[in-house]
């Protein structure tokens, strides 16, 4: 049945590229108001793709936000069963000028297909899916299925906790698998074991009533602008480390074996320099980059602006200036209490001759999940086997709250399985999924799915 | 003569103001490329009106940016020539949603008039060509005139001094009469005797090649926002000193005599408040908010900009972030000089991980002007009669670089004159003219050219 799989998904490349496509070009953006109903549109694509594979009780949920689309396939008795989590919605694509084709029109260059999405992650959605209609074309699935794919990842999930409490049973399974990860290199298979949590907020400052005219009143009148910067400064200390009374309180430290561990991971700072393109790396005293973006809780200015940013000179002192701030954060950190850090600093630190609110937009836990459980042990197999090498085991800057909710509430822990590379540019212009590995990544998935069921 | 005139004159208010109107209807942004025709053709109404009032060799002087109206009345042999300064361009009017009727739509509201221009300063520009044409129905003028209105004051006026070596001959006057100065309230007049010299500069900080995700690198790269901040942080001290290096190398000292009479100025800190719509005052420690605005130089941040600033939570490492900043000078800080010292302070401060772009977007000299001359003297016994009360001269924390060119290459001394109240808006969404005032406008300046003669 393997062999008959690969085979199948070997001959059907093309088809699968052109289905791939299709769903790129749906602007699936959850964060902007105006994209609603293309991210009804994607989800209803899936739903259909799932129909198409016989997947049953396919169901596109509404929330109060976008909805969730779910699916079971319970045919495979005594065989465990995994729910398979992925998300179709996206990042905005702007700056739009950035980019060097549309990001809504996919488009192949030197072996990458570029696209928002393409990475993150419509591209492992879809592999994975494809991977089960390969294995349905071969003789039948070895595992049972339920599907959970929502539209709200990339503002961060509110509608998954209320969804998990109603559909708890619907939701049953022995693990999951999260289609959202990444490897290392091409040659070089990983499996991302720890995810930072996220807060993020709007921090704003109001000076005067309204925009003034900065000779009349410069100097007597105190820039919401430049105190805007002065706390934002403020909030990083000569070691780089972050102020927010006790934002470090109740971080696990790293023991002398993880530290050793991570030391490994073949990733130099020659090519995180290369990476983001810069020419010195920057972070916390005392820890590796692998380190300060893995294991270390950071804050980071995600947005800024105030006054007058259009082309020319307006001699303005502007009334307000917002800055859009948000932390990743690690183990055992809790993201309400980073709000009431932040709160604390403000009144702390912002002066008498302004007002300021501080708004959070989201916010999501931080999560380690287990290295020798037989689902983990499966993907680390499934992975050697595809990339002829073994896989290692790495921890992920970034933030996918939704493995810490399914170990909170459905008390299921995750396998992240996927096929972004370090460069795909995901939540940047000139996003791009590198196809040779996509086309490994089905058969990974192939591979997987016959691996778990053993 | 005077009397006629000035029954000319309260005849045909409505007339004037709706001449004033049409004139506020154009919207003449000179820093907007797209209103570039706009601009001009404000400059063509002006001239118009000009050739309406048998003002001679009118001409639309082309520039390398928008055009300068020329015109001459030189038939008043054996009186004194004045040079009659005034600028046709406005401000941008965003934000464009803070303003309660539209900016190229002038509304009567409580006895002012609201439009962008209105009080900066087509109304004073339109006030004088009334008392004009009010003298010259009443059977002459008493004085010789030559007309010099540009449309780049707000740009900083970068075709004047090319214009004045050019036209230097045509540009010959006893003094100059510009009409863009304030009084301080409907019941007191005042003169601006001193001005404030601008340099107006774009700082950009350059991190990352593109924006990253903030999970993923957060932590490892310096953000650039947070950067910037920290500069601009840095930019005053904590006496609220301005730090770029030598600032305050060249600042002349107010001596005791000044210090005393700008302590007379009958505007208090509740008055500075209740303008800029602030709960606290701030500024250089040692000097009162008249000298912080009218005598002291000063840096302000007037917009800025970068990474993720849509609605919404977007997880973004910005690869850039810019501000405007510019300064506020007095004698005898040199722009040029500031360019300098804001390129040093980068040098010194910018932190090894990012590259930065100081880019100089316009300058323009401060002045004093005399006090004493007899241009001055007509001016103070106009305003004395038109309003009842003895004028007050003041410093002023604008920019009107024209003042120091004029001084400087045609060796003419300015009287500024206008008829701006200080909570006009000015730079501001809802701009106004207080209409009483600019009603007494024309007749201050009817009288003034008749003081002037005599």
């Amino acid at each position: 049945m393997l062999k008959q799989a690969l085979d199948f998904a070997r001959g059907n490349q093309a088809r699968f590229l052109n289905e791939y496509k299709a769903l790129l070009r749906i602007p699936s953006i959850s964060t902007l108001p105006e994209r609603r109903e293309d991210v009804r549109r994607a989800a209803e694509w899936l739903a259909e793709e799932l129909r198409r594979l016989d997947v049953e009780q396919v169901d596109v949920v509404a929330t109060s936000g976008h909805p969730i689309v779910y699916g079971e396939w319970l045919h495979a008795p005594g065989k465990p069963t995994l729910l398979v989590y992925g998300h179709y919605d996206v990042q905005p694509a702007d700056p739009l000028n950035e980019w060097r084709s549309d990001p809504f029109e996919p488009t192949e260059r030197d072996g990458n297909l570029y696209a928002r999405g393409a990475s993150d992650m419509k591209g492992a959605l879809v592999a994975f899916l494809k991977a089960m209609e390969s294995l349905r074309a071969s003789g039948g699935l070895p595992v049972n299925l339920r599907f959970l794919l929502e539209g709200e990842e990339e503002i961060g999930s509110p509608s998954l906790p209320g969804f998990f409490s109603q559909y708890a049973d619907r939701l049953k399974a022995d693990a999951a698998i999260n289609c959202d990860g990444e490897i290392l290199r091409p040659d070089l298979p990983s499996i991302t074991y720890a995810l930072r949590g996220l807060a993020y907020f709007e921090v704003e400052v109001h000076g005067p009533k309204q925009d003034l005219h900065s000779g009349i009143f410069g100097g007597a009148v105190h820039n919401p602008a430049q105190v805007l910067c002065e706390l934002i400064a403020g909030m990083h200390d000569a070691d780089n480390r972050v102020t927010l009374p006790g934002f470090y309180d109740t971080v696990r430290a790293l023991d002398a074996d993880e530290r050793e561990a991570l030391a490994r991971t073949p990733v130099t700072d020659d090519d995180w320099k290369s990476l983001a393109g810069v020419k010195a790396l920057w972070g916390e005293k005392g820890y590796s980059s692998t380190e300060r973006t893995g294991a270390r809780p950071t804050l980071e200015v995600n947005g800024i602006v105030g006054g007058f940013t259009g082309e020319g000179a307006k001699t303005v002192l502007p009334a307000r200036a917002l800055a859009k701030i948000s932390t990743r954060l690690v183990a055992d950190q809790d993201p309400a209490a980073i709000r009431e850090q932040l709160c604390a600093y403000m009144r702390a630190h912002a002066p008498e001759t302004v007002t300021w609110d501080v708004r959070e937009l989201s916010h999501g836990d931080g999560a380690i999940m287990d290295r020798n459980s037989s689902a983990m042990r499966a993907a680390v197999r499934a992975l050697h086997e595809t990339f002829g090498a073994e896989p290692i085991f790495t921890r992920d800057g970034g933030s996918v709250p939704v493995v810490a909710m399914m170990q909170k509430q459905l008390h299921v822990d995750s396998v992240m399985m996927g096929f972004r590379l370090p460069d795909d540019n995901i939540h940047a212009p000139n996003e791009k999924q590198h196809l040779p590995t996509w086309y490994k990544g089905i058969e990974a998935f192939i591979r997987y799915l016959m691996e778990y069921s053993s």
